[in-house]
């Protein structure tokens, strides 16, 4: 829909158009009946006039839409209009469409089969934000900038720890999907109540058969009311979706006109107000933002939707249709321009700087406290600070100077020591060390996927 | 999207169609052309030309839905596609598109002129489920049928009694929703930081003007990022939606095989199964639980998004824009469907009273204890009847024969006088008066439209 | 529970205590038998003892506790008790305690006793909060800020106006729980299956006499099964935080270091931190903000909970008894903080005044473009600024020194003139007169309700 | 709180008491103690009277309460009363109370040590009811059994089948646990600001020692706004608690009146009623219900507020706080009562077998047709046995006695092939070698956990 078009991706749209929708579920009605020719349980003949008319291309899609509101699904008319193709050029093989499987199959096995290429398409654009942030990292390693708790300064950090800290939860998210493939990757095939009775004593052999063919795994037993495996992509999406979602804040915070620390990639016409020429608006983060905002609930309404009755649930599993594609959609969306956002965002190291001096010193206030309560005791240190701070806050005055004219300091902390001691870049503390062992993990990563 | 089809409803998408979102967003640049050059902002000779091109058909939707994804929003790109195409017949007018307005203006404008329609619609749709509701409740206002609490039997009620419980609930849903229309059916419109600066002094005339010709009420002030209007629309329709699922629950569980006291109304190639000639699907009150297990947390989203930055927001507000329409497709699809089984429900009258056999006469035992309790004493007729209750379970035997032969109970009750206490009928205390009082409160509502 | 401290409210933990939960319900049982006696269903000498037992104070909470795991809920225990209770002072009155009612009547009434205490607090603390905003606004009437759109720097606007917005929203939510109380202050009281059979044919009057002696109305019908009364409670509550959410973002965003234009009220031991001298922590906004995250899900779960099974639930009843009271206490806790912050708050009008600074003059090119194009044509114009925006940008100088030195512009606009074009307070637009208008509404209501 | 007893889990309860919510901080503040005395950052003298005074029971709760609200957590006010207990025995070491860590460091930890002894705990509990789960599947094995889709009969399928669903969701739920542990078992350790600033060059090797004395991994960053450990914990119990839904919701449907196929454990004061002796409330599932209508919306608020700013939140991380014990809880009430059920589960084969003779042989009509189909061609068979369905539902008859009557079939079936065709217990597919297949796995998943 239009309305969505700001966190649009053209990839994963593709995947779950209604033409690939359709073609999956007929993917699996090639393989089925290839799959039970093979097994001797239709006639071998049947195979090449079945397989040959499951085209999407051929299907009539206004009267699916139309009759899948009478018959519940998608896939009763589906099988009815498959058979009909059929029929046109061979009889007797469209008597062996969609034989011994439940449109539940079809459905299920067809999302399956999207969803690996969904799933493949997030785990190389995660791969490639990973690799984006991997160099903005390791880029912006030494620069310091303000760190920031409550939404107001605290004490320095490098922006390269705080392009770790984003890095980091990627990684973790990488092994949750790699985790997550494993379970997801199955054949759904059980026929009309989960036993394939109508296949006789041949349905397991089919049901390998139909396994092999679409390369996806056989599981334990049909799956049709247990859901877990559907609701745990979304909830997989929904923490990488947080994760983008703190990102894009964060950039957006420092997007600020008044912090003005970074900013998003310029484009031709992206972002910019002929009116405003000032402005320079995070559309990227808008759109990660946006996708922060909608996902969650959308998680939710797998988790709820997993109470489904008996052998094949009544709202349940419907709810599952349109929700799960919204946040692969809203997933891959983000992880775009996201992706976009962090391979070429501009860094202000000089306004970093600059932002560490709106406090004029204070920011520094407890290195200074520690360095001399080293010397004259921490208590004291700590009065003798927490005086010159009030002092510099009310006269307006750089703690530093306050701290200078200050003779009790002087004779601790010469004039060089203070200077040191009020410079932000040598209170990082381990953010190298924790940059390092962050990259160390993502370098390792890197090469157990070779 | 085809995977929506089962709880599709045409009317809803077409108010929400992407052709009439750029459809009303145009209205609102046509009405803004005439309010200006009533108030002699811009030059009369402008509007006829911009008036003329506000026309959606005109617009290349392909490169609008691109433009979106760099500009951030959809007013963007369609202001300059009208802005091009005013041009085209009068580059003079052409100056004058959408002047003094901002992207969000047009945007939500728009959307309240959509909401306009559906909500219209859905009140229509309420209204005319409310009718086949009182139809049933009036007819059914005497067939005693099981009551049951935590899904099992407890005691007898009325069907009428229990189609009164959903009437009402629909009643206070007409309510809500009038009251809610107060709020909602206002105009956007402030300019780009809400202050309609580039008007002048001539802001406010325009606002009225402009609110006069979209027949929308002028709120006190913009409302940019005050979400609360837009909230409201999806916290009233999950409310409906959460009793129209009520109201599917009962009847899909009134339609299970083995209790088969009501069904939905047949139609060709609706809910049947040539392989499974038993079966009669509920396949309308599946599309509307959908509804129900959907709707939820689109709502939770509409609350989430209201934290709003400032005067424009980053992801909240866009976070509303494909999940308002979607609660009122589902809403409306829901609505649809519910009110089609209601109108054309199969009602088994007489399988509702055997099924108030089912328990062999000890649905009654609180009947008769309290009959036989104003005789010889409420304790000992408990315990009376207890004993009988036990026997009859234990010997698989009609709770009447076991009392009908206790001597003791002979004495006190006659054979008539127990077969009327074990008769359903006999006790549905104020059903009957609570069907009044709900009927009495629909033909009052009724009136007061007029 | 302690972890939810910071948010905390003692008026609504009071309301929703145990010991207050507990009581209601006994408040229940003991109008019911005044109300019985009245009507001659039970004797008038049980009453006194009746009465005199329902008090929580009595009760064994521990056992309670468990007992509820085993029944389902809390009223079968408690009746259990009081039955023990009146026992021992009348053993005749205790067998007419709960009489003709059932666990839900005792549960859902006692709820809505609470629910009025509940709601009552929150709309005095709402007008508290609109008192406080209506005095904000007026204040800050005249005080040109920034207006950001995007998170951007866009245009100015007056603080009058960001608060007037503020105000606004709360004035309906005014109006929102006034509706909403119409429908909620009901009584619950149906018994076992929702007709009051057990009751004969007094069970109406009973019904009347028990709501007349509780100060509630009487519903058309019992309601066991139609929660939408209840979620409605829930929507309109989650509509409210969301506005609490939205102003506490703003004033976060407006506290930020670098922004530092307001600040929350100072009070001993809030906000500050001991090696970070600087900090001024927005405590009171994360409340607010912790609520605004939560109650959205918490809303949808009322919603998801509707869909109830026949006359009474299994799961989606249960589900509501500790949703509710979490939502009524985050309400009221964000309430109680936001109504704090806005009443203390500190404003930087000076930091306003240098922050519309910060663009050095750009903010305001749209005023100067639009005075300049009424003499030399809009194009023009806006050509003009334009390339000065750029010189100003790329050299780093004010667009006023730009301007300034323009030869066209010094024609065309005098120094005067260009001082005054370039003065934030001068391109506010109808900031006052909406500002006017949401005050006048704030006092109309005000009225109206004396 | 009282009202969630229904869903009381004692052992997690305690997990997360507020008395051991302190206690788990303050193990963090002795670990810490401990963990600097031994790299050397504070003096080893310090460590005893620290450690000392770890101990929940002598902070004053009320107080705590309080201060949290003005200071914006529980950390600050604990560390305060911490120090203040150490100073009154041992002034010096007070000085190093909570040395170089923040409050986020005490509460995390804190937190991360609670979810081991929660998470051990569901790990246990999970594994219990996968083992009653394993013991209904392989004693329900061949019990035949009604299989329902949308609610209606569908063909036959085996009781054990539907346990080995129930089983094999529970075994994918136990390998999620394991691997969410890997990634949740880590310490939270990093100052102000994530940088260590304060403990100079020792920070990472007091990093490390503390995680070794709190046997916790060392992560290779501070995680503060990185909260995808915290909100997956909440997924994967999502996860859980929508299978146990699922279970509990089939449960209670077979329990309903006119199913009666199992019923939950009998047990005093448990699900009955004294005035409906025909009762058997499923309160068990009925509290696991509960859980499953609230779980989801209570993920959604820890993904929600996964979006945290900068290095520390407003709002995200405190949503948290009561959010992720109250879905421990939830989890825990529902796997024990979901376990009581499972492993005392009343199950009625005879009524089973009756059930399945509800539609008078037509849940056998595919079968037949089949049969039919082998001799006599699959159109032919199809006709035949659609007339004798119809002939049979009008006539209130049973198809086995159509079909014995048909002549046509007589000559192709005999009456004893047709017995067998008629027999449920003939037509269950591959049941048996699902259930085979889900019992292996559970099998080697048990070898695996030796």
């Amino acid at each position: 829909m239009l309305r969505n078009a700001t966190v649009a991706n053209v990839a994963m749209q593709d995947v779950f158009s209604d033409h690939v929708t359709l073609q999956r579920m007929l993917d699996f009605e090639a393989a089925l009946a290839r799959a039970e020719a093979q097994v001797g349980v239709i006639p071998a003949t049947a195979v090449q006039a079945i397989v040959s008319r499951c085209d999407a291309g051929l299907l009539d899609v206004a009267q699916l839409a139309t009759a899948a509101t009478a018959s519940g699904n998608l896939a009763i008319p589906l099988v009815k209009q498959l058979t009909r193709l059929v029929a046109q050029i061979d009889a007797e093989a469209a008597k062996f469409v969609h034989w011994g499987a439940t449109s539940q199959d079809a459905i299920d096995t067809g999302l399956v089969l999207q969803l690996r290429d969904g799933l493949d398409y997030l785990e190389a654009e995660l791969g490639k934000l990973a690799a984006s942030l991997a160099v903005l990292t390791a880029a912006q390693r030494h620069t310091p900038m303000v760190g920031r708790t409550w939404m107001q300064h605290a004490l320095p950090v490098s922006f390269g720890l705080k392009a770790a800290g984003w890095l980091d939860a990627v990684l973790r998210h990488q092994d949750r999907l790699a985790e997550l493939q494993v379970r997801v990757m199955v054949l759904q095939f059980g026929g009309a109540a989960g036993t394939l009775a109508s296949l006789g004593e041949q349905g397991l052999q089919v049901a390998q058969a139909l396994a092999d063919d679409l390369q996806l795994d056989l599981p334990a037993t049909p799956w049709h009311a247990q859901r877990d495996r559907i609701a745990e992509v979304g909830t997989v999406l929904g923490l990488i979706v947080g994760t983008l979602g703190k990102i894009a804040r964060d950039i957006s915070l420092l997007m600020q006109t008044e912090v003005a620390e970074v900013a998003e990639p310029v484009a031709e016409g992206r972002g910019g107000s002929s009116t405003m020429p000032h402005k320079r608006n995070p559309v990227g983060c808008a759109a990660v933002l946006t996708a922060a905002v909608r996902v969650p609930a959308l998680v939710s309404t797998l988790l709820s939707a997993m109470v489904q009755e008996h052998e094949r649930a009544l709202g349940g599993w419907q709810a599952e249709w349109e929700t799960l594609p919204e946040i692969m959609r809203l997933c891959a969306g983000a992880l775009e321009q996201l992706q976009q956002i962090v391979s070429g965002l501009t860094v202000d190291e000089a306004r970093m700087r600059a932002n560490l001096e709106i406090t004029r010193g204070q920011i520094m206030a407890e290195a200074v406290t520690l360095a001399l309560g080293a010397k004259i005791g921490r208590l004291q240190a700590h009065q003798l600070v927490e005086k010159a701070c009030h002092r510099a806050s009310v006269q307006g005055l750089h703690l530093g100077d306050i701290l200078r004219d200050d003779p009790v300091i002087q004779s601790d902390l010469s004039a060089t020591e203070l200077a040191r001691l009020l410079d932000p870049a040598n209170y990082l503390g381990q953010a190298d060390a924790f940059v390092e062992r962050v990259l160390q993990a993502y370098e390792q990563r890197a090469l157990r996927e070779f």
